[in-house]
């Protein structure tokens, strides 16, 4: 069913266009994201790190900056403020003291865990009119964009060896 | 099959939520097309404008405001800048002199045949990977999540009984 209304409409050469209704939905998602994760007192790029710390267990601070595309000057910044809110703790590789490596505190692990609800309430609200396996059909092709334009949405190999 | 790769990847927990993937690629997409309309001597609202206008044959400036969500001094400018570049003409309402409708010209009519070349580029770089059937799968959930959020995205009632 075609939904329709009354009030004003927006020309069908924008609303028709995958493109157009993709852009507009993703930008407006992201701006709202943005200001979700900033009322829970975070960044979206905090989040991007807690995550990749949650997954890597420690890290060093080149792998996080490779791995996000932050410049290094960039980094440092959103660490120190990680650091500053007891959120992560660095400390000097033992086997190599030039480098330091950086890992999650539990209080980092209990704001991550606040976070991700944030996230889950976006996705929630926007994605209310789809059910489960409609959610998984969207989600399966933007994946397959994203992962088309940008390497670092794929899979590590090993963990896709691992489950299959 | 889900693609691997052996350098860095994401976080999972970022890489698998489907409103993180939409809002990420939408915002890609939406800065990527204003830097390609741009390149074309068009901003984005330019494009909107236009085509409104090719569909509404003529227009007051209260209805393409409305329409558009401009602010009517926003608007007033889009108009002084498309109708310097003779893209649109301004008329008095010969039934209201207060007044004022908009139309497109022939040279607004090109442009516009030119910005919809650029957005279909838009779209083909971005979707490559889909076929034409998996970019409708993706268009249709789309399309139901916006006109969820926004009634402009739904279509003119009188447009849907004349199709059905």
């Amino acid at each position: 069913m075609i939904p329709t209304q009354s009030g004003p409409c927006l020309p069908l050469e924008l609303s028709s266009s995958p493109i157009i209704v993709l852009g507009r939905l993703g930008f407006e998602i992201k701006r709202h994201a943005i200001e979700q994760l900033e009322a829970a007192g975070s960044s979206l790029y905090d989040y991007s790190v807690l995550a990749l710390l949650a997954e890597g267990a420690s890290e060093t601070q080149a792998s996080i900056a490779d791995t996000l595309k932050l410049d290094r000057s960039q980094l440092v910044g959103l660490l120190d403020g990680l650091e500053e809110r007891a959120l992560i703790e660095r400390r000097r590789d033992p086997n190599d003291r030039r480098r330091h490596t950086v890992s999650l505190t539990p209080a980092g692990k209990a704001q991550l865990g606040r976070l991700r609800a944030v996230v889950k309430q976006v996705e929630d609200h926007f994605l209310a009119p789809l059910d489960a396996e409609s959610r998984q059909v969207l989600y399966q092709l933007l994946f397959r964009v994203a992962c088309h334009h940008d390497t670092r949405f794929a899979r590590p190999a090993e963990v896709v060896a691992a489950v299959s």
